[in-house]
């Protein structure tokens, strides 16, 4: 037997998936290690006898785990004992190990990491100081713990290489931007990548005819232009930073606003270490902003809980502020695609959860025909379809819920382009 | 007799304008001091006899003048050699002078400089230390040259006071915000003042009553939604930076994109001054980027005329850059008036004069109703009518060309108020 390993390294945690290499890709297990910012951190466990029976279940096992590496480690341990008893039948089975990195700089298609890449993805580090590392740690410990395993890395960025250079090019000096590689690279790729396969399948139509909104909606969140199955516009730009507003991130704003509060905004943040090189700047914008400092919970769930039904008004205020920049999205990327798309999706934890955020933004949006039922949005949030119509009877444009999987989109490339 | 005064400092000019303290205000003389920031200072100026006949005319007269205070002090010996050659008697005529004023803080109105006022505003300068301090310095004359005369604060922030909470609050720490007065102000709202007034005018409806997309796009550009005569959102922020891209401004990119090139971006510019303190990001992104720094030119005719007629590269690049990002807040701001917009609004030097650019648009645009027709796209560029409609004829949504006219506004707005 032959699988692959899907390793996702978020800001707080590390998601890890094994499937099987087959046309199907079944799943065999998936967990996470999370809490990787916070004082206790915990395991979550499942793997299954077959694609509908579960052989063993952990929830929120809580572990002593200081980083995303030893989150890895960890998983591994875990993996090692758990041989024989359940399809997988060792370890050295794994194939193939698949990498989310955020940060692709320009490439176009994932790359097999041999001495040389790895090299090329630790310079596009210095573009993604926040969020290559620790993906580049794991990769690193791929390397030295599974000899015979093959590692490509998958970038979130790649996605949008499609995406007109009028578009990627920013307004400042064009010798800066090539010296430097500035552009808009654009974020939340593989979940695109994801959202456009199915929801074309869905439409039963082929990804070159889709047209789409796509909203990726979590701690980070991101909005897409699909049209005709590819990126041409998205809302996150040289980093993670641009465009709409996250859980601890700013999103857009007065690019001259860090300097008139703080007069040494460029100087090195305490938060920098050997290999990661922030600003206080930089520290301020992607990790003590959003809607964190509006509300002082990250938890959007919890924010809409107080907004909607304890008339909260801070959070009111930062969920009226997430609901309104998301329909600015909308309306630049329906009038981006011309008016054609057919549907506005969503997805990520608070796209396929949030059934009052979906609400109003579709109310918001309205005008552009998107309609929801408010019973289908409310099951929505507990079916196991990847693919949910929540619109109203005969909309002529749908809004869709997708339950997208990073992880699950890697291994179906692995298998579509026999890596 | 009385007159009104209004001054108008840019960033390389002062325009000045004297009208009739009458219901009709009629003009008596308007001119300018341009090349502020050129070697070589040119004057012009226009008086007339009567609203339909004038009196003399001076176009582009070669004159040494190195700021903006001293280009106020020529127009004030000009226009005292003048005296009794026009309908104006004597300089102790001039009943108020009005100075429109980039950054006015929360302020909803003009307001009366007293000594008081005066250092309120001398204060709102370090919100916009690029913006106020030519304005304040021509204040300071007439305080000092006008003994007689009213001085009233008109601000380009003010229209827009009926932003709401949620749109106008940053996703950054609330109490910076309220520390420093940090928030969404935004700009042009003499020009979106006077839009809204003759939009309604050419409708024939109450101001109250008038939902519409403008656009004012000159070297530096906005974007605003107007519901009911109230501004509900616009494109520039805390300063005039954010937003659209101009003539030497990158409007929006990615908040960290300085701090990826510049190591020392939050260092004082050189071109700071005693009055003026500006950090390298701040002068990088507001005077050497924007269209400029894409072409070499700041002139957007030109830019259109080598983009259209000689197929120029970087010429195509900025032109489609800005159609681009201009289409796209039409879009954000359809939905912001939740598809209630009667018309979208051409205003500023680039869209009352660039036919081209206007076409691109409204082809960009045109899946929300917008229509264009060419012949009459081509009469708007040299009408004198105020308010001319471009539209295709049965257009539902109408696309206009208004010649927006800060100085006449202002004074205007005294009339009106009987300050």
């Amino acid at each position: 037997m032959s699988a692959i390993l899907c390793l996702n390294a978020g800001s707080s945690s590390v998601k890890f998936s094994l499937y099987r290499y087959s046309p199907d890709a079944s799943l065999l297990l998936t967990g996470s290690v999370s809490g990787l910012t916070a004082d206790q951190q915990y395991l979550t466990y499942t793997s299954y006898k077959s694609s509908s029976e579960i052989l063993e279940s952990i929830k929120n096992q809580e572990i002593d785990c200081p980083d995303h590496d030893s989150a890895f480690k960890v998983f591994m341990e875990h993996l090692d004992s758990k041989i024989g008893e359940n399809r997988l039948l060792s370890i050295d089975d794994i194939y193939v190990a698949c990498h989310r990195i955020v940060h692709g700089g320009g490439n176009p298609r994932p790359l097999l990491i041999t001495e040389e890449v790895y090299h090329e993805l630790d310079i596009l580090s210095d573009l993604a100081p926040l969020h290559n590392q620790r993906a580049l740690d794991i990769v690193h410990s791929c390397i030295s713990r599974l000899k015979g395993t093959k590692n490509v890395a998958f970038f979130d960025s790649s996605f949008h290489m499609t995406i007109p250079r009028h578009i990627y090019t920013y307004p400042i000096d064009l010798d800066v931007q090539k010296r430097h590689q500035i552009r808009k690279y654009g974020f939340h790729g593989l979940s695109y990548a994801f959202i456009t396969h199915e929801t074309a399948d869905y439409f039963g139509v082929d990804e070159g005819d889709l047209n789409i909104i796509a909203l990726h909606l979590g701690s980070g969140a991101s909005a897409c232009a699909i049209l005709g199955g590819k990126s041409i516009n998205t809302s996150m730009g040289l980093t993670p930073l641009e465009g709409l507003p996250g859980a601890t991130r700013s999103g857009s704003l007065d690019p001259s606003l860090i300097f008139h509060y703080h007069s040494d905004s460029s100087r090195m943040s305490t938060a920098s270490s050997k290999d990661v090189h922030l600003t206080i700047a930089e520290d301020i914008l992607n990790k003590r902003s959003g809607w964190q400092s509006i509300t002082g919970t990250t938890d959007f769930g919890l924010i809409t809980k107080r907004a909607v039904e304890e008339n909260d008004e801070l959070a009111k205020l930062a969920f009226d502020m997430f609901v309104d920049r998301v329909s600015m999205y909308v309306g630049q990327y329906w009038v981006a695609l011309q008016g054609k798309a057919v549907a506005l999706v969503f997805a990520g934890g608070i796209g396929e959860k949030g059934k009052e955020f979906r609400t109003a933004v579709i109310e918001k949006v309205s005008c552009l025909g998107f309609t929801i039922d408010e019973e289908r949005n409310i099951t929505a949030s507990t079916t196991s379809d990847v693919v949910f119509d929540v619109s109203k009877k005969d909309a002529e444009v749908k809004t869709l819920v997708v339950q997208t999987d990073e992880q699950l989109q890697m291994a179906k490339e692995v298998i579509a382009t026999r890596l």
